[in-house]
């Protein structure tokens, strides 16, 4: 038995239903569970053979969940500056045609696993095509990573038919196996409803429902408003109405998958409709809706209609990083702007970028709080900083205070793959220097692509 | 002479009139101030004495400019959570009219200081009550810090009669003078035109043009809709115009002070008559607006009126720290929700940080760029990280992706005060426990106060 012992810990936020903050207690990790958080047994009592950190200075926390990114996307961070979603579709997609192999995603989902893990985010809802190699990418890296088959209509980056992309899921729950890395559930992510037809739509999840009945299928969803005007102008119909005409959800909320819009800023009436009582989760992206002037997502007004919220960062060709912390913070203050109220609890937030999207992938009894029986996806800060001295409300702190840079520590599975700030898995600056090879690769390319139009 | 090189630099952003970004150059600094930008000629060549930073994995930056905060704050952080602007007022008013004698003022404006310089913020803009204290605190860490009396009518926290206030302007110029420090201007800060009377607006104004011709007037304008109906009620006005029945704004825009107004979200287009074409500029705090529900200042419609636009962090009792990063990139995210344009572009949150900053303080002559001539006030970030590769577009680099974590080194007026991520100035680890000692004496005295009424 392996065991790893947080020793002291100053702080403990829980994300448990009561929002416990616990002081001066530590936790005890016994291949990769959770067995104990406290003080004073002998459980806590370190052994020959164990790990200790030491947690005085310390805070941990439940790692952070990104409900909505693309990993691999890392490598063309800045590429497309100073445009909106349609316009940066248009410049990414001709990068990604010429440069993103097999390879090339491998290599960019490692580093932007890196930087996720780095800043005390464990697990990503990561869409993005030859998923296969996004995932060891990310697996590489230790991450509890949500991977799958992407889908698209027409030949998308990857050059895929359409059965072969069919192909690809029934086969991922035996790959995903194959890979290892810490417990997943099967996903698979067609891309949108102006990039996938109702009848696509429809295969995909029946055919996820028959390789894994509580999957996760996850796509864009009215995103902006140029998006919900497309799809009305070409179905009569808006994004959330075309996936409900292809099956997406089930009569009864019981059956069936789960799902995760990524975005979902501009559901209407009609939608709140469809989806109410389903398992539907919106990844909120703030940053990038901002960044992109999609809008704002009325965060207070889809709580008061049922809607489970997580928190996403989007790709970093649009975020332009990958920093949960940052994405809890403009969500915080979206919410208090789009609602006018001051009173929205920070544990709110962070409820969403914990519990609420491991509930939102079906994994609320695996991960996304710090409880005995769960699964040690923890992450520690350093509380000896002036930006986090003093104290006087902790979940303010995390929210409105704490950033990426305080992460010390990253546990995923009980495995630690962040120590002191650095990672034990990845040869950081190797990984480095062949990032910026292949980014100079990609910038020329899409130069190249520009050109040639 | 003392020379400090800088050597062989990844990036430097200069910030100059042509946002000018060089790769692979040295700064050479005598005496505080940069002499040479450039390679290969002898100066750039290190000698015995000199100070030499590698900077092969760096980039090299202005110091960033706060335009309107409260360093003392910093020990409030959390302490008035859910709350609007009157709210937070009463809250923070309670607790600091208990603990806040001169002696904590010092110890919360050397906090806030550290925290601003690790963070890359080497000018502030800090209004606070125990301004020679606040200025002592400030100068201690390093900072070239922007201090000066503040002004209520009635009896503030301080206990201060007017005609004490009064008199302690007219001593500040000597007081500045003797306390040492960096190079600033002198600056008086009456509160806001909701807790100073016209006459005693009009008092201080003349006062400091007496004592320093080319002083700087800030105070709190327009930070949110109660305040503006507040005042409208009880004076019929706009607070822009009680000001300029102050004569806060004289006929020749040659003439006289530079003002500074705190936050100026709710400007009406009466108060853009008054103040444009003069040197007023608007500090804009998002952190503090958003969370505080005060509202999103509309940048590009303030830009087309000529209003020349700061970055500010407000106080850490409602922002909740001081990071100017955080700050710009909310700016952004704003001024594309406000306008619905994604191609704002990042060098113009990036000035506004930075040159701008230092012209609305009347010290774009000698901070505020990376330029020969002007005053050794350098930000160094580390390159070397995951979440800042690969660099495709430096200003979004800076606006969408970094962060105060980056920080690696900071100069102050040619003095190095943060060498790899630590002051060396402030042993921190006493004044982190000292602030944490005065924290839970002013949380325990406000909890007094407020169960006392
Ligand atoms: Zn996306
Ligand atoms: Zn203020």
């Amino acid at each position: 038995m392996s065991r790893v012992v947080l020793r002291d810990l100053a702080i403990v936020v829980t994300v448990d239903a009561d929002d416990s903050v616990l002081h001066d207690v530590s936790i005890v990790v016994e291949d990769g569970v959770i067995t104990a958080i406290g003080t004073g047994g002998a459980e806590f009592e370190p052994c020959d053979d164990d790990v200790v950190i030491d947690g005085r200075s310390r805070l941990a926390l439940p790692g952070l969940v990104n409900l909505h990114t693309h990993l691999p996307m890392t490598l063309l961070r800045g590429i497309a500056e100073g445009v909106d979603l349609q316009g940066f579709l248009a410049r990414v997609w001709a990068a990604e045609g010429a440069v993103m192999d097999p390879e090339t995603v491998e290599l960019g989902a490692t580093l932007g696993t890196l930087e996720s893990l780095l800043g005390g985010c464990t697990t990503q809802l990561d869409m993005y095509f030859h998923h296969e190699a996004a995932h060891r990418g990310a697996v590489a890296a230790g991450a509890r990573h949500v991977g799958g088959p992407t889908f698209f209509d027409g030949p998308g980056p990857d050059g895929l038919s359409w059965d072969e992309r069919i192909a690809g899921l029934r086969a991922w729950p035996e790959v995903l196996h194959a890979t290892g890395g810490p417990e997943v559930p099967v996903a698979a992510m067609p891309h949108a409803t102006y990039t996938n037809s109702v009848e696509h739509l429809s295969e995909v999840a029946s055919v996820l429902r028959e390789v894994a009945p509580t999957g996760i299928l996850h796509t864009h969803v009215s995103e902006n408003s140029a998006e919900n005007d497309d799809v009305a102008n070409r179905f009569g119909a808006t994004p959330t109405q075309l996936l409900n005409r292809a099956g997406w959800f089930p009569t009864s909320p019981a059956d069936g998958q789960r799902i995760v819009f990524g975005h979902g800023i501009h559901l209407g009436p009609q939608d709140i409709g469809v989806i109410e009582g389903r398992h539907v989760a919106v990844a909120h992206c703030p940053a990038s809706n901002l960044k992109l002037t999609s809008g704002a997502l009325d965060w207070t007004r889809w709580r008061a209609h049922g809607i489970r919220l997580g928190i996403g960062t989007d790709g970093c060709a649009s975020s332009n990083d990958l920093d949960m912390w940052q994405a809890m913070r403009q969500a915080a203050h979206l919410a208090a702007l789009t609602s006018g109220r001051p009173d929205i609890p920070a544990t709110e937030i962070l409820r969403a970028a914990t519990i609420e999207g491991a509930r939102a992938l079906g994994m609320d009894h695996l991960i996304g709080s710090l409880e005995v029986g769960k699964r040690a996806d923890i992450v520690l800060l350093d509380l000896d900083q002036p930006h986090l001295t003093p104290v006087h409300d902790v979940p303010a702190l995390l929210v409105h205070a704490a950033g990426r840079g305080d992460v010390s520590d990253v546990l995923v599975d009980g495995r630690i793959v962040v120590s002191e700030r650095r990672s034990t898995q990845v040869d950081t600056p190797e990984l480095l220097a062949r990032s910026r090879a292949r980014a100079r690769d990609a910038a020329a390319a899409a130069t190249a692509v520009q050109e040639d139009r």
